[in-house]
């Protein structure tokens, strides 16, 4: 066992792009884990379900690493704990609800027995090993989020996870100002902060403004009020529940992923719905259309949510009609976005009404925007500054705050993941790279994804696949029949007849010269004549048949 | 031939979609056609290269079209130009520039000799038979744009093409209020305007801002100025070279569309550089970094454009560098969010500073918000209206806002591509439906694409291909060998072996029972055995080779 003096942040995800937040903190033999997120996948990553970080420099250590925090309950911060558990079962800290969140994800695969679940509280602290954590409370578009003081022997780390400073959240549990400002008095050697909305002006509205917009559509809507949003914004429930008892309506909940958030949430306090408001599905179906709202997810646009079967007509057990107001209380992830308005399109050709954030306010970020963020820097007066959770532009725009509200450019890290920084003496400098890259997962396996596969997935996505059978007298390498084409992803149509006539010639001339690679020769053959036939490039598999 | 009184719209699209937008006028025997533009597919489109109307319904009446008008010369209305005058070759109506931008379209397709080009000038009128057309000049995000005045025997159409209403032009060339007030006076039965930026509230700022934005940039750039745009946004070219001047910049422009442009537009005299400013690359590389300034395309994040290649580090004359200042000076069409912003970042990673429309004033949108769309109604006093250009959610909004302003509910007709709107006696009423769809282009052909084959490409882009190929006793319907299994698009592994036995015992065992369709029953064991192994489901191909 070596001992150093250095505390090194290890950032495994979330710099540089926009989900799958992970960092260790290693001190010594000590390895501390905050968050397990996973991200989704952009839309040229064809095939894949979804994306963890590269936590392969934790294999050799996975002895060193002490525990897990998770700072709130959003799947960019828990969603690959299972595959984290596989390598290290270590405890994992987490408010109640945060708690709650895990246990129902980690039950989902097979692995609720197997953890070391640990409950704590915002204004409590934990000593794991080297690491004192301390744990404030933060606003954020789901409750219970906490961010992290991080007492190290080389210093103290503030480490937010999301947050917003709103003044009147739906909770009226505003973030823990006083806290911050006594990190700061203990002096600060390095915060590390969401970068998510650094490029956007002022301050983001608080939760409270939806109530106004959630009025609006309650007083106009003439039949059932649908409402879509993520299954884990809580608030939101509850501001859709206190809407509907002002309004005279019951209020039904749709969709496994949110009912089982409402009954967790319920469970532990942090929803209060009347009993006599909130029924079964059934029970809302068969009122009348004035005196019910829905709830449900979708708000993506994801083909397979409530919200996206109901835009193509595919729900169980209820449809669209003329009459019905949907609302979509949330914004598009990056790269939804042409998802999600073709869902509003095609529930507004179904009779609905329906309106959305650009419309109306019903929808209001989790995340703080700059104001927020230079409070953050006055509140907290680090020394250094390393901006997380984010494309490198939301990065760099947080370093653009940082310098403005005077923290020295030289003491500012604006890193993607797998740069270790590194702490001793008070000063910072940059450390090794260590992988920090994508790790797919299809279905619920890692997989073994290579560029290369990738790229075939690409090619056959563009231009489809060619098989050619070719029928071979095996000691005369003769052509013994016409080549056989057969093509999925595109149809050869008139070409089909030219183009077997052509291979037939050019693979005879090829088996003549032929020596070495049969095989990569008829290949490339055939690669070349499809070009020139019908101006594509599909991927080639020629299935030789010697006789 | 009939006589009729009625006059019929036919959308032919930009109704119900962004692009490609084309409309025809059809009153008795005659047909007038206004835009032939294309569309870029969305993301899951694969492999398509862009979207034209489904414009059949002309075919049978072909005889019948009397002239094609084009509004302006931005792609989305003029794309698919060679695709219809291969279908009728009539009259092409536009202002210079736009009739500049044709030449040079169709020149690249072949058909520069072929076709009828005549000019019109905003202001002017011509008689296309039944149809008075009638020009007035519009704003847009590229010079000489009008809108139309129609006037047939069943009433005055007002039908804008894209426009804004800009009262500070960058060519201090407003639109024309005059006339659209003139319209009213004569009484407008219906006005068709474009819906693209209806849910956007207030006044689209003026072009003018940019020269502040600008002005910002050019004064802060410590080296290189890079600004990337719309190689048809000749008042952006402009500006940025009024910037340069007085920055005493050189200007150089790069990529073949954008050095087109800019010849067709001085030559015509909508742009305006002075000589010793707009000098070529090469020149322009051999300055110092502070001297100059580098236009090209690439905005919108296209891997083939300059910006593409310069943010992989694979464009030919010149790299980025640290202390380079890049601007887009655009915003991400809808779908291309994610690549856009992809290319922002990997320009920050080679060191240059990024500036973008989220941060900086480097763009406005050269299409009208609501109250320009409000003042439309205004000034035109129409008894009909037909939104058009936008989604079905704009089309919603723009026809929302006429309500507000007073066009009653059942005056106004929200329609999508395909339904005919036939105006009688001075009333509206919605006639049949003809076909409105996408026609797809791959390459420069019209694609034979069915949504078969568009599912076999999401299959293959999902979970690649398996071949599978059999060699059979074709007596006895024995397997001689162990099925060879090639896959592209994902791997096996170390599935592989176990895949390969059970393969050998399925197919022997179907080989026994088989009656009639030996391939179909073989592709479904393969497909059946390869999900159970693998839990995939990719495309299928088993080449059987009977011995």
């Amino acid at each position: 066992m070596t001992k150093s003096s250095k505390l090194r942040i290890i950032p495994l995800g979330g710099l540089g792009e926009v989900g799958k937040n992970m960092m260790a903190y290693e001190y010594g033999n000590d390895i501390l884990i905050v968050d397990t997120g996973l991200m989704f996948p952009e839309n040229d990553m064809l095939g894949i379900d979804y994306i963890i970080p590269d936590f392969e420099y934790l294999r050799d250590k996975k002895d060193h690493v002490r525990g897990i925090v998770i700072t709130h309950g959003h799947e960019d911060h828990t969603g690959a704990i299972h595959h984290v558990l596989e390598m290290v079962n270590v405890p994992i800290y987490a408010t109640p609800l945060t708690r709650g969140i895990l246990e129902a994800k980690l039950a989902r695969n097979g692995m609720a027995q197997k953890a070391d679940l640990r409950t704590v509280q915002a204004g409590s602290s934990v000593q794991i090993n080297s690491f004192k954590v301390e744990f404030f409370h933060v606003c954020h578009s789901i409750p219970d989020g906490v961010g992290l003081g991080i007492e190290t022997p080389a210093g103290l780390i503030v480490h937010t996870g999301d947050y917003k400073f709103d003044h009147t959240p739906v909770d009226n549990w505003p973030s823990d100002y006083a806290k911050l400002a006594e990190f700061s008095r203990r002096g600060v050697l390095a915060l590390l902060s969401d970068s998510t909305n650094a490029e956007r002006p002022g301050w983001t509205p608080s939760e409270r403004v939806i109530d106004g917009g959630f009025e609006t559509v309650f007083s106009k809507a003439p039949g059932r009020i649908i409402i879509a949003t993520f299954a884990s914004l809580i608030s939101r429930l509850q501001q859709a529940a206190n809407a509907a008892v002002r309004h005279g309506r019951k209020m039904a909940v749709v969709g496994p992923s949110m009912v089982d958030n409402v009954k967790i949430a319920t469970k532990l306090g942090y929803l209060d719905i009347p009993d006599n408001v909130l029924i079964p599905i059934d029970q809302a179906l068969a009122l009348k259309d004035h005196e019910v709202v829905l709830m449900c997810t979708g708000s993506q646009g994801e083909p397979s949510s409530i919200l996206g079967r109901l835009s193509v007509g595919t729900n169980r057990q209820f449809d669209v009609k003329s009459g019905d107001t949907i609302v979509l209380s949330s914004h598009p992830i990056p790269g939804n976005e042409e998802i999600v308005y073709r869902t509003i399109n095609r529930l507004f050709n179904r009779g609905a009404n329906v309106i959305y954030e650009a419309i109306a306010p019903v929808h209001v970020s989790g995340h703080a925007s700059q104001e927020e963020m230079k409070l953050l820097f006055h509140l907290t007066r680090p020394k250094f500054f390393i901006p997380i959770h984010g494309e490198t532009r939301m990065l760099r725009q947080n370093a653009y705050l940082a310098e403005q509200v005077g923290i020295p450019k030289e003491n500012i890290a604006v890193v993607e993941n797998g740069q270790v920084i590194e702490f001793e003496n008070g000063e910072m400098k940059l450390a090794e790279r260590i992988p920090g890259g994508y790790v797919f997962v299809e279905g619920s396996d890692v997989s073994d994804m290579d560029p290369s596969v990738m790229r075939e997935r690409e090619v056959m996505s563009r231009d489809g696949v060619v098989m050619v059978k070719l029928t071979i007298d095996k000691r005369t390498n003769q052509l013994l029949q016409n080549p056989e084409i057969v093509t999925k992803g595109f149809k050869l149509g008139a070409a089909s007849e030219a183009l077997t006539i052509a291979a037939r010639k050019r693979v005879t001339d090829t088996l003549a010269k032929a020596n070495g690679s049969l095989q990569a020769d008829l290949e490339q053959v055939v690669k070349n004549l499809v070009y020139s036939e019908i101006h594509r490039r599909p991927m080639i598999l020629v299935a030789i048949n010697k006789l």
